[in-house]
């Protein structure tokens, strides 16, 4: 049994959801083992993770337009230091979450045939966004 | 330190939450693991997994009821191409998550009293559901 | 490699977030691992876990105020045995998560340097809420 960790960075240019799958999925390969866990952690508390249709582009629009829509850019936070961007990019962190734990199965990500990884940025200008990948398994 | 993968497929008759908690148990028991981390990953975007309280059925109906009214289905989604509960679907599961892990201690699932492990249906049609199961521990 | 478990209790006084990255950090810490993956489980469905903001206090007051708003105490759930707050609890718990995975890299948390760990008590009276820890690594 052993483990791998690393650290990458995505850089987002606007709010939505940014498809991961493809940087996740070479690192998994690189570390070459044949049955494992991975977890990614999003170092960040105004973007998130999200394990999403990776087929219809839009179904990433519905879903950016729905958390608009339920965690709405508003006058009524008390917070708003960085924006009015600010706070409902928190909220709809908290509706979805900074980490995911996926099966490495027969020596590849046990993902189903239509989930992709996405970051999901809240925040309406650019940010490098720091994910740490932690693998274990042999 | 030794690992166990196996996949499971749920059979769902309708939308809503079906306790799997039964066939999980069962599952990590044969193992024989007196301490582990076990992680279940649904792997589909329209179905997804929550933990919640076992005991009071009402529960049950009011988490459906309420997940049908904040992400209700509606002509207003881009996405539609499986019929009104598709895009509704995708929805309810980013609100919820698609994969969960449960440390195993003393040889059980470290699970409170009151809690079930739940897949929550979101199709209006029965589906056959593929969940990965993988143990870590020994 | 090697496992290491516990489970510590976190005495709430009223609904919202309480801070648990500390004690948290500490039990990690004394386990001495250079590398690994700590998972924490909320053996409750009336309390959950949420990875959030650690600076500005105004934050969590909008998280607090914003859970009350999308999940409001109300007249027309189907269960409501232990009161008001009750069904509620359950939702708000539903819409978080009740279990984290985070990595242990370089002997220390991953997380962010904003993120901050939370048990998110939805209950009004205080309450003793149970956390099962398990960590995994070497």
């Amino acid at each position: 049994m052993r483990q791998s960790t690393t650290q990458i960075t995505i850089d987002t240019r606007r709010q939505g959801l940014v498809d991961i799958t493809a940087p996740i999925r070479r690192w998994v390969d690189a570390q070459a083992m044949q049955s494992g866990l991975l977890t990614v952690l999003c170092r960040h508390t105004s973007a998130s993770l999200l394990i999403q249709e990776n087929a219809a582009p839009e179904v990433r629009t519905d879903i950016e337009a729905y958390f608009e829509r339920i965690a709405p850019e508003s006058s009524s936070y008390l917070h708003d230091d960085e924006g009015p961007d600010d706070m409902p990019a928190h909220l709809r962190a908290a509706l979805t979450q900074v980490q995911l734990s996926i099966p490495v199965i027969d020596a590849t990500l046990a993902l189903g045939t239509w989930q992709g990884i996405y970051l999901f940025e809240h925040r309406r200008r650019p940010h490098g966004r720091s994910l740490a990948l932690h693998l274990i398994g042999d």
